[in-house]
């Protein structure tokens, strides 16, 4: 009896060919971070459950995969969030601070499976923690990795949309709404989905008054059509208007001096294109406390933000009394990855076996092939395989079609008696002296 | 209240600098798996139950990390075997055979933890797939691929130990020992930690009669202090003593050939030390078939073997009619890592930050100091960290100390004045201009 071998569904497989292109994107990412000074730690998939959900809520406690191991209560990690508190609480006196994280890794979430969502997924995060403090000017520096991942990968237009959610809540403080704030900053977040009638209809039905509602729909409004330096103006006259700007420390007044700031930063990096100041970016309602950002690509807005992060407070209350807080940016690898694929945007380039292949042509061959192999690894750096199945030459010549190799080496009798060896390119068709190649 | 934040018992927890030094040995394992043309494969952690206990037996079935989505009965992989062989059942029709996929990556196991022992570790395989047959220099193939990794990694004389399954159940069929095999067969896999007398007295229990005993005590010594060939030798002698030679096909004569085939062929990849033929190897009972063998570190016999592997007849043989023949080898790398920490056999010199470091003295200074960062990251390659704190000089200082940084650029007024920068070598305290740094 056989048992069923296809993978469960929300979990990704990918063949040799599209798992080359899968690596390939993750290394510019990888490489990325670590040219800004990250330091890759790859924390454990298994924690016990209370840790996991000290800080799940909501959606996330019931999509995650519980396990038992005797009497301990386990989960698998649903982000890299949770591990890295934990990682830093306990490994404090260790570390050194800003602790520069990069995690790359697989994360899981029991949703129901739909396109683009997985089960099973890679998320790439970098964050940067501070001890007591953290300079904002590590918020743009976030922001210059995505922009640098989205410059190299050569992904088309994109647009990093940045706000600051303390903006958002000042204002609707100052607005005096009161309760109905959590469903409004609910509405805002998703006010991209909806009519500009159907969002006055749904204010209307919380009780707000005309002046309130007008003030609203003209926030939301605020960033279309404007650059970034006319935005933020726009904002300091919406400041003046609902009274923030008489007290520098109100919420919304230190959200707009931030996004200032960071806007300024990023100048300073030479990050002048591709970033848009948009005051309704939300990203979600607990979690981040000042920057927020997404990206969208500008020709595939349907496939939502892929990268996005933003600023917390503090990362390890659950497990320090010290504060920790913290900045930092993520993109989903293997939504990005479906999105693309799904799209025909990846390369085709990535080459998922040897770039080299030697073929002997009898056994008589083998030592000869085997020296040629060692040295073509040696002086190329690049992949080398050589086909050592005792097949017709038909059946060889098949293999060498099919196995994505890019030259090919044909060892024969002559080549063995005369050491003279050529190299075929299997694109072009060209042959030329193994020594021209190698020169 | 705080949650404990300390990892699980059997999870290995690294600090930056510890897991640039463990990155660095996972990519030497890595690149020697793609130079023999082995094609990454990311498989699923997670399967259905029934597919990872279609082959798992006894032990690993108790140590399985089990759980439940819904009405679906889940486990979490502990070895990169069964995932390979659905994988290569589900997509047989699209990949190119033999098919060579390297699997880096983490698997569970709940054994009970001790020093060594991990949980959740890392383990790095390389396997040929044929389809149908597989030819036996591949065996060779995956031998060179330990031997090129452990030669890498610089960790000291070592020894692979080679045998093939076949000599010892030919041996044990020709002495017509009977039902009393699988005991014995387990007695001589751990021959080596009970002596002679000891052994004396086990076989004898097991009612084997004297000159029985004799043939079994010599074949056990027969590798003690011989050469390979002249171990090759010894056993066409014994072919002939228990009367296999008679019969080409009978099991130990073709075990024998195969090890000659093997043993020749890693002689003419060029792979003359650090290999002992040893038909005491084992290496489990149950899923090889063929070649076996396991590598220990001379100096510290007591690791154990991390690096093993061998021949096995059919891969997936739970999900596919097809025959699958295959040769893996696989790196335990949490064991290894873990070892060589622990006996101060690992590399220092991984960095777990950025190589350069720069230092603006003030706000002031921070445009120039990212153009510069950018520069050098563009240049060089290297890894460009940036200091952001608004410290004092001094903190500045301590934390450029203990960044692990190699390099370090202070840019304060004057640099931006003038455009003249100085980078400072950390471990000799020489300070070159940027212009020669970078020639």
């Amino acid at each position: 009896m056989r048992t069923q071998a296809q993978p469960l569904s929300g979990f990704m497989e990918l063949l040799p060919a599209q798992q080359a292109e899968f690596d390939r994107i993750k290394q510019v990412i990888a490489r990325a971070h670590h040219s800004f000074g990250f330091s890759n730690i790859d924390l454990p998939l298994i924690y016990r459950r209370e840790v996991l959900l000290a800080k799940a809520g909501g959606d996330t406690e019931k999509q995650i995969y519980q396990l038992e191991k005797g009497d301990t209560k386990l989960a698998l990690r649903f982000d890299h969030t949770v591990p890295l508190a934990a990682y830093v609480a306990g490994n404090q006196g260790n570390l050194t601070f800003p602790f520069k994280a990069s995690q790359i890794g697989k994360n899981y979430r029991g949703e129901r499976p739909q396109k683009g969502r997985f089960r099973e997924f890679y998320q790439c995060d970098a964050d940067v923690i501070g001890r007591g403090a953290l300079d904002l000017a590590y918020d743009a520096e976030v922001i210059a990795i995505i922009w640098a991942i989205y410059k190299e990968l050569n992904l088309g237009d994109f647009t990093i949309r940045i706000a600051n959610r303390k903006l958002l809540t000042g204002f609707l403080q100052a607005l005096e709404i009161g309760q109905g704030m959590p469903k409004i900053m609910h509405l805002i977040d998703n006010a991209e989905k909806i009519t500009t009638d159907g969002l006055d209809a749904e204010l209307r039905s919380l009780s707000l008054n005309d002046a309130q509602i007008a003030t609203i729909q003209n926030f939301i409004k605020l960033a279309d059509g404007r650059s970034n330096e006319q935005v933020l103006e726009s904002l300091e006259t919406l400041s003046t208007k609902i009274g923030a700007d008489q007290n520098q420390a109100s919420e919304f007044k230190v959200g707009l001096n931030e996004l200032w700031s960071v806007q300024k930063t990023l100048r300073q990096m030479g990050i002048t294109d591709c970033v848009k100041i948009d005051p309704m970016i939300v990203r979600g309602l607990d979690y981040y406390t000042g920057t927020v950002f997404e990206t969208i690509l500008n020709s595939h807005p349907e496939f939502g933000s892929i990268a996005s992060g933003g600023r917390y407070d503090n990362l390890a209350s659950n497990y320090s009394a010290e504060k920790f807080p913290g900045v930092g940016c993520s993109i989903g690898l293997s939504r990005l990855f479906a999105a693309l694929t799904e799209n025909n945007l990846t390369q085709n380039s990535s080459t998922p076996t040897a770039d080299i292949l030697v073929l002997p042509f009898s056994e008589n061959e083998r030592e000869f092939s085997f020296n040629l192999a060692a040295r073509l690894r040696a002086q190329t750096k690049k992949p080398v395989n050589i086909l050592l199945q005792p097949w017709k030459f038909n059946k060889k010549m098949e293999y060498a079609g099919k196995s994505g190799a890019k030259h090919l080496v044909v060892i024969g009798e002559q080549e063995v008696a005369t050491g003279q060896v050529n190299i075929k390119d299997l694109q072009t068709g060209k042959e030329t002296s193994l020594d021209s190649f190698l020169a």
